[in-house]
């Protein structure tokens, strides 16, 4: 079968990739749609250094980790924001019926070894190939007739939900969201799903300020001509969603923000960052790192997108095949251009 | 009357300070006992670079904000862990008899004018004095016969029971302090009296860690010989109190604590610090920075101290006269030697 693979950095199309046999308590899902994530196109020119930093951390749970090391001078398959159909059901399986359209939470349950999380992997196929396989107990079915290029947004806007709900927010809160990337329009969306009755976007593009403006934000700002700061006006706390993950922003949030205010950091920053950590002392601020999303944060998305309450197709803004993966890589490196590519293999 | 003040950076006795006289609402005390707060030998050392970089912070609340820059060309007032007896009474002032032995939340109001907080000033007289006004509205009987030179420690074993507070540590997770600094042995002792029952607490000075355990920890660990995390063990989630300050202490937490601990930030590290935000992204950490405390903590604190409850009487190394105070800045640097030293004025 054919998948778009990371090979030295770069994508390339295989169409000689085995076709995947599911085992007890899986199925094999034909991929009809799946999201380039940015955190895809980071690790394709940052891979090595990501695994290098990942080795010094302590403390990480094993759980979900890949069972061997990824090897970057192999094909690493990726695509984890992926929507498809039942094909093939495992032996001694009960699931859905074949032809049922689902999403998953993206691990690869294994009735004889440990779990893997889907996301890059030498071994298994993500979402970036015709098929793959998934677990029968982390199925959901795709309701109401939701399109699956719009299904595939399950996931990425999970990890807004997760990011809110790590926050407490009250609706009587000010939201400040900072970066209308992917996370931050879908940290935009959930706030919006939670009742908060302002929230602030701050993004350089006129077009990811108008998508904010979409999914909920009350206010949008250019940090060119008005911050964050200055919008909300008020002194009291804010709750501040830190979605650009690049060095220097958590130090101007740190500097900028009213005393008590709740940073919430979703964007992913790899690289060291400076901070005055007095900053944060002198007025209180807590900074809590988020990652991820539960099972039952992805369960909520799903609904959520299904049920109307988050209207997602604006944030797409390509549909395309798997041979124009690697062109993908590159047009969403203009925000006034892209900002969600849906990949249908 | 005298007092030990701040000039060019060293300590120098005055003995031609104006009498303070109480207005409306204040009271004049006789200072019995203060102790050297670390904050008092750093500002001593870098208080130029402490007040350029309180200037570059916004959203600050300005309420206890001392009413006229601070000018460090002019002697500068310290001292603000005292305790005292009342000796005279403010005019149309309702308050304790004079002779009361009291301490206060260090705040001065004025019947006239904005409140000053009584930490560094040009104007008002601390602690390093024999006498200072204080206010009505915020003092404390000192109860049970406890002397003076204990009630002392009330101010700063608050700070302690401000980062515990704030934690909501419960008592059967395990609380890690880093640095038995006094804010540090504060902590420590109010981890205690919150009934948590494990407490690992880490310093590289053996009579510090001595200290810590007649306050309370459970485990003590020498940084050279074993980290606070291999003594830990579990890998379930830590409360980790960072009460070094200095810079490379926080990266380091966020590289190793167990996922999803909570991290308190009680050291006051005022340099730029450099942490890479993956380690608390890829872990879930939160970093909550604390400071001061509340005027009903402030109460807690005296209380636990008159009742027994903290024994804070092996904290104090040193009782020396205003002559001396010199001396102590240098002194203390020293945790093998010293502790609290409290000066007698």
């Amino acid at each position: 079968m054919r998948a778009a693979v990371l090979r030295d950095g770069a994508i390339a199309v295989r169409d000689d990739v085995p076709e995947p046999v599911p085992g007890a308590g899986q199925v094999l899902v034909q991929v009809k749609a799946c999201g380039i994530c940015g955190s895809d196109l980071h690790f394709a020119e940052h891979g090595a250094d990501a695994l290098a930093l990942g080795k010094q951390i302590e403390g990480v749970p094993r759980d979900h980790a890949a069972p061997e090391p990824l090897d970057l001078s192999r094909d690493v398959f990726l695509g984890h924001e992926f929507a498809g159909e039942i094909l093939e059901v495992g032996p001694d399986t009960d699931t859905l019926p074949v032809g049922t359209p689902v999403v998953s939470y993206p691990v690869l349950l294994r009735a004889d070894g440990p779990a893997e999380q889907i996301v890059y992997s030498n071994r298994i196929n993500g979402g970036y190939g015709e098929r793959l396989l998934l677990s029968a107990p982390l199925l959901l079915r795709v309701p109401n007739g939701l399109p699956l290029h719009l299904a595939a947004l399950t996931e990425p806007m999970s990890v807004g939900l997760h990011g809110v709900n790590r926050s407490r927010i009250e609706q009587d809160e000010t939201a400040v969201v900072l970066g209308c990337g992917p996370v931050g329009l879908a940290v935009v969306a959930a706030l919006k799903v939670r009742g908060v009755k302002r929230i602030i976007a701050a993004d350089l593009s006129p077009a990811r300020r108008a998508l904010a403006e979409v999914l909920g934000a009350t206010d949008v700002v250019d940090p060119r001509d008005e911050t964050a700061w200055t919008r909300a006006g008020v002194a009291k706390p804010l709750v501040v969603f830190e979605a650009i993950g690049v060095p220097g922003v958590l130090d101007d949030i740190l500097r900028c923000a009213p005393s008590r205010s709740r940073v919430i950091v979703v964007g992913v920053c790899m690289n060291n960052d400076t901070i005055n950590p007095y900053f944060g002392v002198s007025k209180e601020l807590s900074v809590e790192f988020v990652l991820g999303y539960s099972r039952k944060e992805f369960a909520a998305s799903l609904r959520s997108i299904a049920e109307g309450e988050i209207d997602v197709a604006p944030l797409v803004t390509a549909r395309i095949g798997l041979d124009e993966v690697q062109w993908a890589f590159g047009a969403l490196r203009n925000p006034e251009e892209h900002c969600k590519i849906i990949v249908e293999p």
